[in-house]
């Protein structure tokens, strides 16, 4: 039997934007719109282009390959025509392949909101889809406040979604905006729109997690007919955040009750990517990964209890409701580090490291690791760091330079003219093969001015790393207050494009940031001898 | 129409007590106990006593007043009676009102995990429920794997349950362990139980967040008969968590499909208390609330879009789908760059600064922030450093002092001993009423050493700010490199309870953090004048 397809449309950039403290910039937009294109899914909504110089800009180009690149706008305005209204013209201009047009559902907000007329909403609406076709593009009709304006006038609500269907657009999402919606009504509300005439496969799901049901609330929309999904990663998104698509995807994925009847445009591989890729949405947004998310949480196949412990060694499969593999995760028995022994045989045979399992000096390693991890580092972030402890503990660095000591200084006072300067200044003291080498630099900030002099005068090593530079940095305060545990990741980058990540903890973030740095030059030069494969 | 009443089961002390990183004292659980009682949780579940110390010592006393105090353990071995099995009788002999025993009910953990045979698990189940109502205490049966095992065998399922019902447990709990069970399927199993003649009003669900749908599984039951809900404060348990009680108590009783026709044990007036006691059990464990928790979040009722913003104001039920105050959450409209004029107005009178639509002032105080924050900075989460701004350019902060100059210096050498030593050191330079105070101190890092020194005397303001100390410190960095603007986040407090945020944005990380520091400080000045009214 052939399965149906459920289309996956991504709103991170647009809704997920919404999200209290985050602020995505071009740049990270186009890395997203990246990730998003990679895992297979098939709109990828972008911003709103013509409502600030971010999304403008964004829009200057199609950011997604296979994905259909999707601009969010309004609906063309009351008493002008389309031709006429520079918003739908901005809109209409923009880089995309689909416009999804937000138009009201609740007569209530036609009424107060928009100040116009029930039928001037729907000619809106009607004229919206049409321009953007004649465009050739594809038209979708998300419809606000739908759920509440169906409870208070579901002959209007149900006018809306059939002028937007009648017009051709491709997809009319129904959109539980105030999140408050419970999943019995949507599955009724969606099975009465589709016995008004509708068919299931025009019609989409967009839902908030208001009251944690954001995840049933889109398979309820499922079960009764709809065909599209309207989310974010990791469920970001205004107030409590969208349906989560990171939770989903598996879902619909590896659920028999789902997978047995639909079919998605993501691939098993790209689904054993699923763990990888929330984290590194996090890392992006520069916050901790969620340790008890569904699927991907670094405690979702984690067992404490004695019991069940034994009896997952036992069978697995009666006490983990999908395989950890299939989504990139891995199970996680906190009673024994058995499990633990073999996962570091594991990552250590990846980097072309081999070590016997009965060797002591695995698990002297494994010893330091937890220890250090203990303090603050992690090495799940910093792969080219846990090399480095590796290939020492197992005697294969040598010590190519010391750094006898370095001074980090910032001062800030007013010029003679009374205007405010800043100066960061570093000093660093290396020795090599007995020889003194000193180098002084300024710089943005004493991280910057430190870097700049490490790498300064590294005497016969000098050329080796004149191709290297610092790609990205980041800070986490790991407690409170200003005298807390601060770690540093930095990731280094070369001109034979690789890319490694380094970390350094301390109570003090010059200290922290020194450790990574000095791990980055030291993997560089590693590298550079071809003892290191990169991994992957 | 009289309501019919569902009863809500707390087992945050002992399935909570799973969750990776969590380990109750006794302390925390007497505190614990009081909390959930005093909010009018019919059932506390306090642990397993014998099973170790801390559980054994918890029930050595009943620990709740008003609502049920429950043990948890295993029903009696096979092959012995009751009166002769030790651990049934450390049961019997805890100080508590209710049993709740786990007891396997999929037929394949009863021959593999136990070892026994069906008809010798169905007896353990009907003597340990009659020896505890021997015992003149309440029995409770929680059915493990209860959908998986009905899946596989049916029949055997339900005998299970039914030798509960008949033996006359009060409770018997349908439990999906494995937390891979969907709404659909729950609905339609907890309706074949009902079906084959246990009435809904002895069945109970315990849910679990593998797929996100803890809560929807929770009242898929509920939906379909079930009575008696089992979850845990915030959602902690093994795993991704169990259902969450903060989301599923507010749903039950606000939201009209359920309250219309249901009622809980705990009144409106202690609903009112659920942000605070949601936000007080994160602080027992010691971590940050999730400021995107559904009803509780900080975020939850929280604005970005200055489109929504506006229609909030109009009329805020359309936009908010429960009143804030019935959780004792309040409405927020961010000041951020996407905000429209009304935010600016509606948090400038929440912070008693009134002021007029029209006045141009009003104008240039969006500017800067709009100017600022595409620097860098984020009012929204620093309403100290925000309403600084405000009551500067409305002409309000007086300049209490001047710091001339600072230096901060941090350096790293070996000792005489061959020891690394990392010292790090600021001086400040202030001027008060034209006098001149320098200051000196040391620190963990150079931006604690630069908070001592600048704490260290402010003259005569010194005394004022005494009781005022650093509570939190995050560090942001807003683009790649180590020459990248870096955003400081500082939240302090003081000794009457306040709490506030301020914020800095420079290339230098030292600098930043100055920003945030001198805000926090002359914050606390305004403060103490009582210009200010706190916020929230």
């Amino acid at each position: 039997m052939s399965k149906e397809r459920i289309y996956l449309f991504d709103t991170t950039l647009r809704d997920g934007q919404q999200t209290p403290g985050i602020d995505f910039s071009v740049e990270d937009k186009v890395l997203i719109a990246r990730m998003l294109d990679d895992l297979g899914i098939d709109y990828v909504e972008g911003g709103y282009p013509g409502a600030n110089p971010t999304d403008t800009e964004f829009f200057k180009k199609k950011r997604t390959s296979k994905a259909q690149f999707v601009a969010f706008g309004m609906t063309k305005r009351a008493g002008v025509s389309a031709s006429n209204d520079p918003g739908l013209n901005a809109l209409l201009q923009a880089s995309s392949d689909a416009i999804c047009f937000v138009a009201k559902s609740w007569d209530y907000h036609v009424r107060v909101a928009l100040g116009t007329t029930n039928e001037e909403n729907l000619e809106s609406i009607r004229a919206s889809v049409e321009a953007t076709r004649a465009a050739s593009k594809v038209a979708m009709v998300d419809c606000e406040h739908f759920f509440d304006g169906y409870k208070a006038n579901p002959d209007y609500a149900l006018a809306c979604v059939k002028a937007a269907y009648e017009a051709g657009s491709r997809w009319i999402v129904l959109c539980d905006t105030n999140g408050g919606t419970q999943p019995e009504e949507i599955r009724r509300i969606v099975s009465a729109v589709i016995a008004s005439g509708v068919p299931g496969s025009h019609l989409g799901i967009h839902a908030h997690n208001d009251t944690g049901q954001a995840v049933a609330n889109s398979l309820a929309a499922i079960e009764a007919g709809a065909r599209q999904i309207q989310g974010t990663l990791n469920g970001i998104g205004e107030r409590c955040g969208n349906a989560n698509l990171v939770t989903i995807i598996p879902t619909l994925m590896l659920k028999p009750v789902y997978a047995d009847q639909f079919e998605t445009g993501i691939s098993p591989g790209k689904l054993a990517g699923l763990k990888k890729l929330s984290h590194a949405f996090d890392e992006l947004l520069n916050r901790a990964p969620d340790p008890q998310a569904p699927y991907v949480g670094s405690s979702a196949f984690a067992t404490k209890a004695g019991i069940h412990a034994s009896a997952i060694l036992k069978d697995p499969q009666t006490y983990e409701h999908v395989p950890p593999e299939a989504v990139g995760n891995e199970r996680k028995l906190m009673v024994s580090d058995q499990g633990g022994k073999s996962n570091f045989l594991v990552e250590l045979r990846r980097r072309g490291i081999q070590i016997d399992k009965e060797d002591p000096r695995l698990d002297r390693l494994i010893a330091q690791v937890k220890e250090r991890e203990a303090q603050g580092y992690s090495y799940e972030g910093a792969d080219a760091s846990f090399e480095l402890l590796a290939r020492r503990m197992l005697g294969g660095v040598p010590e190519f330079f010391k750094v006898e000591s370095f001074r980090c200084m910032v001062e800030r006072r007013y010029d003679a003219r009374g205007n405010i300067k800043t100066v960061s200044e570093a000093v660093v003291k290396v020795t090599i093969d007995g020889e003194t080498h000193m180098s002084v630099a300024e710089g943005h900030g004493p991280v910057n001015a430190l870097d700049i002099a490490l790498r300064k005068d590294l005497g016969k090593y000098q050329t080796e790393i004149e191709d290297m530079w610092l790609t990205d940095y980041k800070v986490r305060i790991l407690n409170g207050g200003t005298d807390a545990v601060t770690r540093v990741l930095i990731e280094s980058g070369d001109s034979s494009g690789d890319r490694w990540w380094t970390v350094g903890v301390s109570d003090n973030v010059i200290d922290a940031s020194f450790q990574a740095l000095m791990d980055a030059i030291v993997y560089k030069l590693v590298k550079n001898r071809e003892v290191i494969r990169l991994a992957g």
